[in-house]
């Protein structure tokens, strides 16, 4: 049978790198599945594998069946064959005809077997997107029926996966609905029915739209934005966590004459110079540029902006991308503006250390992830000797060499007269420390360590760097990192963690199974995780115990709380 | 004798497209000058013709002069000759290395024969690059040596073109008063000494030293910003209307593995894709990427963006690529902040209505040029039907299709609530137009537009188009264009003006020579400009009268009424 297997490599945000596997054939997400028309194939299958390096497309299954040449063609080779493509192929299923025209000429059912007799790696079934502004209850009778129809794809228990549409227009309430239902019982979800809000820049929308879904279903599932092919909101779309777009924009917007860029689209009349150097831009002149030249501009622009959203996960400022990318039209202002009020969900999934800086770029940037992550953090702090750092308020002197209050860069305007850094100059190494623990683990957890432990400070940065304990005075106790002054605790300091700390705060629960792997120092996986504190956070330092909490081991937590319990794969806690 | 030729062809804030030409051998402006280094040509000179289409570059007599070999071959064959390059060469004094060794071999008198001797387009004097925070007295005592250099360059009377260094520092008054000096002697003029600034992203120092500059010359001196090869800076040291960048950088910045993008600075190592569609990018991998290689890329990346910039001056939203730029590090935050201190010089300069929309994308965009000149204008507008609109502040019904207030896009959050577009819908087309002939040509204008006049509407738009007399019924005494709904006053409307307001006020003055073919229509051009309101903006409806005050033409202003002072070529007016 047909199986998709997905895993997370990087994330940012609640954006991942992932890797998916379908039928054997692997792709990495975020990524683009170009939308090619078999009746009008603008540019080649070859053109696309070797120009684009392209391994995942779209086309559409009803447009094969009612072309009795092609639907017989295909149906004797298989669609990879007749395509001569072997990455995968996504079919659609007649939806967007159905809402252009009214009404299609195929069930449900005669759709989705179709799919999977010409060999579909991925098919949808016949789902009713619902126009944005759809008065309600016709969206909400077009759900049933979108529901229905998940419901006997389901029970069809054919050899594809299933791309299974959620509808419900602009209604949250629908949305949720409608994401909890398919949530449950697929493992690729498209978000659908979305193209208008991006083409009448209704980014708002849009982002209330996504969030909604995302915030229903589970994390494991593979998210497809359907339709969004448009680069300028690659970045905004990957941080909420969508995975796959697709684009038939590229095409179509070639066809009347528009050319894309990440920051907007220009019909060619409007261009005097081109702003970018892909080799169609470099080689041709304005007015030199067909339709398929157009095309193929338009296809480079989105990869390179894909790249540049994965480039920015994995160096964790997909914030600043997408806050640079707001400022290409207010509409997106308003997006990012939307995307903020989803911050407390956002928090739990994002990380509560970064390996890149926090750049301040307006006023959302006050309500990130890292600002609400930090914010509550600081609640576990008492001190006296507070600095006001923007946007996170005031911050305990003590504290003020960790991250994210070590790297923050806002304009002038907004900076602390004295500057952050060096604060702490006058303060003891120890309090520093207290601090810092009660800040990482909890209030009081500063306690556990000893007023004269003994501190090591590097030699070459003059920061601390090992702490060793108070009686043995060789015995390590923790080290704080460099990169952003973090506690890392060692199995002595983890003990009194895990005496002062109930059950389950800071730990993370492993099966039985996994003990002998982990107790040797082996990488705890999702799979194995039983129970989690919900209030760790990606990156946080972990107590790992077994099913009757016995401390086995301390970590690093590779993915949110969330998203270990969702996931079967892929590494949950990088063990010490 | 060398010649230089600088004229304005497209412009906004205060960047432009300019035509210029040194020796017959014409580029356009902005532009980047690749710098090449004889001794180590990484990139080759037929490279930068083929594959970038190089038109000018840069290389250094110093280095020449003191290799015996190249020194003779050069000096023999001249440069041109030796390098196979038929663009314009620039060459550097040796300045450079003057600043990182202490001292040269050389004299400024010799540098600058030697220079024209090999056949340089363009060479410098010996002027010496003060670091931005050198101690005052001793910037000064640099300057005055730099100063009595570009002396001496002037009475050497060479055959090429002085590209005159302007020293001084981060201080503003030796700035100004290097500038003022340079500026009146020297049609190329350099801001030197401004590397150190962009290395270490102090960009508000860097504005506040190019905005002194620009503001203490003539505005027909084409403006290098010496050393300023980074794309981060192109928009916005083009939007202050610096028109030639030089790149060394590429080539340095490759040396170190690092990899330059629009929105800053990559090393390789921090690299897992490549955000970027250039044909090194398209075609190898990340570790393949050797010294040359990424040379190449950033060059290709430097001239995407210098494309991006000159794109948006013919569009008019070069604000809107800053402001977007900007956001790719606070610190450009900060310098676009201190760039709207300098709003009172660039709202003269900028023009009073755009073809692009007014996008609102932070705290600077409250007080853009545009926003400067509105609210000046609005002063003349009495009213008591007053509307918020964002951030022009209250903005009178009768006005609010006008440009700016017809195509500001803020965040839903500042919107208001009723929304701009369509609160003139209750008033009386009459009342309008009276509302906008003030703002447009000052108080009381309204009332030189009688009450009965015929008012005729577009069939498609239903807005007002044309506005015929009172009595003659079928004399258009003017059209209201469209695209921004400013009145166009035929010459009936503009006597009135001319009787209503008093000598200069909204009057071009032309040269008694010019009258025969501006009487015809023909175009006013610059060097027949005799006076001008300096109240008009860029783009106003003017008066053109002769030397008598009599009223020959109406016509739309071309350029700043500073610039058309300043210049001796291109057009000034259009004349209808």
């Amino acid at each position: 049978m047909a199986d998709l297997n997905f895993e997370i490599k990087s994330k940012d945000i609640a954006a991942r790198i992932g890797k998916l596997k379908i039928n054997n054939r692997e792709i990495e997400t975020p990524t683009l599945m170009p939308v090619y028309n078999p009746n009008k194939p603008l540019i080649t299958i070859e053109e696309l594998k070797k120009e684009f390096g392209v391994k995942v497309i779209m086309t559409n299954a009803y447009i094969i069946l009612k072309n009795e040449k092609l639907r017989d063609e295909i149906t004797d080779k298989g669609i990879h064959k007749y395509l001569d493509f072997d990455g995968i192929v996504a079919t659609d299923s007649g939806s967007y005809q159905m809402m252009v025209y009214g009404a299609v000429t195929t069930t449900n059912e005669e759709i989705l077997k179709f799919q999977e007799k010409i060999g579909s790696d991925i098919a949808s079934f016949l789902d009713i997107p619902s126009l944005p502004d759809a008065y309600k209850p016709r969206a909400e009778e077009q759900l049933e029926i979108t529901l229905a129809r998940a419901e006997e794809a389901k029970k069809l228990n054919l050899n594809l996966i299933i791309n299974a549409g959620i509808q419900g227009a602009r209604y949250i309430d629908l949305r949720k609905r409608a994401a909890e239902e398919i949530g449950k019982n697929f493992k690729l979800v498209a978000v659908g029915g979305i193209v208008k809000l991006m083409e009448d820049y209704r980014f708002s929308d849009l982002i209330n739209v996504i969030a909604a879904v995302k915030e229903s279903i589970p994390k494991n599932r593979a998210v497809h934005a359907f339709g969004l092919g448009h680069p300028m909101v690659f970045g905004i779309a990957a941080a909420l966590g969508c995975d796959l777009f697709d684009s038939a924009a590229y095409a179509l917007y070639a066809q009347n004459g528009r050319y894309i860029t990440p920051s907007g689209t220009k019909h060619l009349h409007e261009l005097s110079y081109l702003p970018c150097s892909c080799p169609v831009c470099l080689n041709y002149k304005i007015n030199e540029l067909d339709e398929k030249l157009l095309a193929k501009h338009n296809l480079y622009a989105c990869f390179e902006e894909l790249r540049r959203v994965k480039q920015a996960i994995v160096e964790d400022n997909l914030w600043e991308l997408i806050q640079m990318r707001a400022r290409s039209h207010p509409a997106l202002i308003s997006g990012i503006e939307k995307m903020v009020e989803h911050g407390e969900w956002l928090s739990k999934i994002d990380s509560i250390t970064k390996t890149s800086a926090f750049f301040y770029a307006g006023f959302e940037s006050d309500y990130r992830s890292e600002v609400v992550n930090a914010k509550k953090r600081l609640q576990r702090v008492c001190s006296e000797n507070l600095i006001e750092i923007h946007p996170f308020g005031e911050v305990p002197a003590e504290i003020c060499d960790i991250y994210p209050f070590n790297c923050v860069l806002v304009p002038e305007r907004l900076e602390n007269e004295e500057g952050a850094m060096g604060q702490g100059s006058g303060i003891r190494d120890i309090h520093k420390i207290k601090k810092i623990m009660d800040y990482q683990f909890g209030s009081g957890a500063g306690d556990l360590v000893a007023d004269n432990v003994r501190i090591v400070r590097s030699r070459k940065t003059r920061r601390i760097r090992w702490i060793y304990d108070a009686k043995n005075r060789r015995e390590l106790i923790a080290s704080v990192r460099a990169r952003d002054h973090l506690i890392i605790p060692k199995m002595n300091l983890a003990g009194k963690l895990h005496e002062k700390f109930e059950y389950p705060k800071l730990r993370v629960v492993i099966d039985d199974e996994a003990l002998p792997f982990v107790t040797e120092g082996k990488s705890v996986f999702c799979k194995f995780v039983k129970e989690i504190d919900t209030d760790l956070r990606c990156s946080d330092e972990v107590l790992v115990v077994d099913e009757n909490d016995n401390l086995i081991r301390v970590g690093t937590l590779h993915l949110s709380p969330e998203e270990i319990m969702d996931f079967d794969r892929g590494m949950a806690v990088r063990v010490r």
